[in-house]
């Protein structure tokens, strides 16, 4: 979603010497959906609807503004720097817990033989990993990646609620240093640390990427070394593929999560599972599809997580959903989707049912 | 004042295919005055005098920065978006309770034959009628639709002040669908609905706008569906209108509220009317004039409101203004001005007497 | 390091005239470390050490964007607007307090023969003639305008600690009024008053600039005039100098505060010195030197202050520290650094010993 614009060139002024030059690209995107919600008939809303326009978290891709540079510093060697804002256009508020440059914002070195240096605010590598596996990445209905949720402070605004994951997914860290090595053959590997600094844990991942030709895998590893204690929590494994075959694409993701910590500063950002702590392990997967019809694409998938519950004893909670897009061009979509919660909560969570019409337009 | 600008002309940059373009126009402006104001005898603030540096809220047209984007789609559709945010340039924080883009927000899709839909946060139906009426639109201490205040954090900061409209004036409502008719012979129409989500009224509002030659008339209609009884509340009517004579430019504009709702989420943001809530209906007046003198404009208004009182009675409050305005160009505006309270609750309220002079810069 | 860039130039678009112009270029830098921080032993953490990555406030230039507008308006005048956005790239928050545009916010006519006048949100005098005496400007561990300090959330987060200046700077101030003269042969002199506005004192300052060849210096007065009972506090004089050799740039400077007011809206933003109010003066130096070895810099200083306290006695605070500075291109540096507490309170301080290195690219 974060296609490329223009760009003005720019040139460094100095006092009387002017050699250096940066490319300053702006770019965004806006989506908004009209969605209507059912609540489960168990859920503290007990089976009520609402109607909501909607941005960010719920299902969209977010809508942003942002600035991309590229310096060419000579022999292969590049400083880069990505501000992306996040904010929601049906109330023009900051995303990301009001956050400026909340989606990302980060300074590079990237050498094309070396591989790149960032640091800053980045996209977890679980978070990287999850799009691959999903018709439309991250976005509508579909995305599973989005928690379904119990309570809060009204059905269309789940502030507050106890979430209720599919798959783990957080998005963004702070404080992070990561290497992305150079591309061989399709083949880079990834690494990443986050600095707890005292109040939260210390995130430490590593990913594998495999893109070449109609195939893309990726796969991450990642864990939190929490900071009261130093022991090893949160470790997540995610693995993702996608294949295009022209007529149809496929794809399909499965995520662990063992030894889970919901004490405050854990890395992913999780206070309960529905309300429980008592949760031993989560595993999760989805299978995929989607079909292009001219300008037209149909996707669907199905996801599903199980918890085990320590002492014994597992809940699930399941997704399928199906959504129609149509390009009005390369830069504006709109479509229409339908999502339905399955397995054992799924009378127990806000979104039993969730239906959106909406329109995106990138810049 | 949201002058149009230029533009980069931006290139959809997806891999290998480069069709689409959209432009951008990066605009904005700023204002800010120092005012003096003079308490009335009777508020909290007895008399006291203050000198404050003022932008947005108090008399001004609010600083901004935005961007405004569009894509020719073919066949007389457009894929428009409008980002727009408001700061204080004399504090540089964010206004519209520190939101990102909080004076506009949305996206629309825009057909010649068709009109146009808009989906996010928008300028209410009666704010865009109000600045018919009065001379240099919404700004200055001509501006009937800027409160007066009682009480609040000190003279200069009205924070937690009880607010004393003159005309109402609830700027933007998040939420929003809009759809905008194409314009026929000067002639056209906007009907808006802005979803309550749960926690607000929904807003729902009709307006008809004429402008022709010397002649622009606007007329709104809006009223809240409370979101706790389904009730129909705060139904508001607003008429203005102005006509240029060449020599001399007259304004005139009414506005009435019947049913009003002070619960909290009610459609115009109102707690109370100067610290009541027992008003049956509010019946407000502008009339005002402006002449231009080569670079120089000066104009001058007269308004008045009357709160009706459930049990009998009435009060009333209102505003004389002059102000003067000196254009260095196009874009770069001097100005000074000065009002004057009227009416029964002249005494009562913080701004009895307010002198401004200002520096505005558009680009 | 506010380096201007391009610039769309912007054509005013108004009904059917399009005479005016603007030139609008947008700007920033991002710089993040990592530091390594041991606390003092007698400090609150007691000698523990930390790892973090950081921007801004602690020994950051502070990473920003924004934007620079200006438009000739004819006969040596020009209308100028700065809005300049402050965040934090390891964790995308605005800073300033989240304020938008919290590092400048400006309005202003400016006059190639008369001066120029700025309204809005802008640098104390102070901050700017301290940038004169400290190699590599107010940036890097060596920045004497960056407070020590004891205690807060974390080693990493001095928030809600007691800060312990060995500089007073007090960055930018809210609702001012500056006035800057014209150059004379080097010489210039700006003339600053900020409302206070019934909730803080009033700023007044003035400075004088001398800058011509190899020598630069500066000198500011300041003092607030109390809102509580108009009384003149917190009387600041600032003297900077800086002459560059050639082989061997040397840097001085000296503080001296007089009066210190600690309460509610004074106007260097301080509750206390180190916890302590009872201070009755505080006088600080600093000396430093940088000398050029091609693309690499090398700067050292030394800094201290002497606070003598109400009733006899006094406490000092220094600081020492030494910088290589890499510069990859005009608008690409990385960087490295050491500091290290000297004086009676260096056992005391949060940041006994700090080692950074860092990367910063402009554009």
């Amino acid at each position: 979603m974060k296609k490329s614009l223009i760009a003005l060139a720019t040139l460094g002024a100095f006092a009387g010497a002017a050699s250096a030059q940066s490319s300053v690209t702006l770019y965004g995107l806006v989506d908004l959906s009209v969605q209507h919600v059912k609540s489960g008939e168990d859920s503290p809303f007990a089976g009520a609807k609402t109607t909501r326009l909607s941005d960010g978290t719920a299902y969209g891709p977010g809508s942003r503004w942002g600035l991309r540079v590229s310096e060419d510093l000579g022999s292969g060697l590049k400083a880069n720097v990505v501000l992306e804002s996040g904010f929601g256009a049906d109330d023009g508020r900051s995303q990301q817990s009001s956050r400026l440059f909340g989606r990302q914002a980060f300074v590079s070195l990237a050498s094309t033989t070396l591989g790149e240096v960032r640091l800053g605010r980045q996209y977890t590598l679980h978070d990287e990993t999850l799009s691959v596996g999903n018709p439309f990445g991250n976005t509508t209905v579909l995305n599973p990646g989005t928690y379904f949720n119990i309570g809060g402070a009204s059905l269309a605004n789940p502030t507050g609620a106890a979430s209720v994951p599919l798959f783990i997914d957080n998005v963004r860290v702070d404080n992070a240093v990561q290497y992305i090595s150079p591309s061989f053959a399709g083949f880079r590997v990834q690494g990443m640390v986050a600095a707890g600094e005292g109040t939260a844990d210390r995130y430490q991942g590593l990913k594998g990427v495999y893109a070449n030709g109609p195939l893309n895998v990726a796969l991450s590893y990642e864990f939190g070394k929490r900071f009261t204690d130093d022991e090893n929590v949160n470790k997540l494994l995610t693995l993702s593929a996608n294949y295009d075959f022209g007529v149809v694409k496929v794809f399909a993701g499965a995520q662990r999560l063992k030894d889970p910590s919901f004490s405050a500063g854990n890395t992913l950002g999780l206070g309960s599972i529905g309300g429980a702590t008592d949760i031993d392990k989560l595993t999760s997967y989805t299978v995929g599809a989607s079909v292009p019809f001219g300008a037209v694409t149909v996707g669907a998938n199905y996801s599903r997580a199980k918890y085990d519950i320590i002492g014994g004893g597992d809940e699930t909670i399941g997704k399928f959903g199906v959504v129609g897009q149509y390009s009005l061009s390369k830069l504006t979509t709109v479509y229409a989707g339908y999502a339905q919660a399955t397995g054992d909560a799924k009378n127990d969570v806000n979104e039993k049912r969730v239906f959106q019409v909406g329109l995106r337009k990138a810049f």
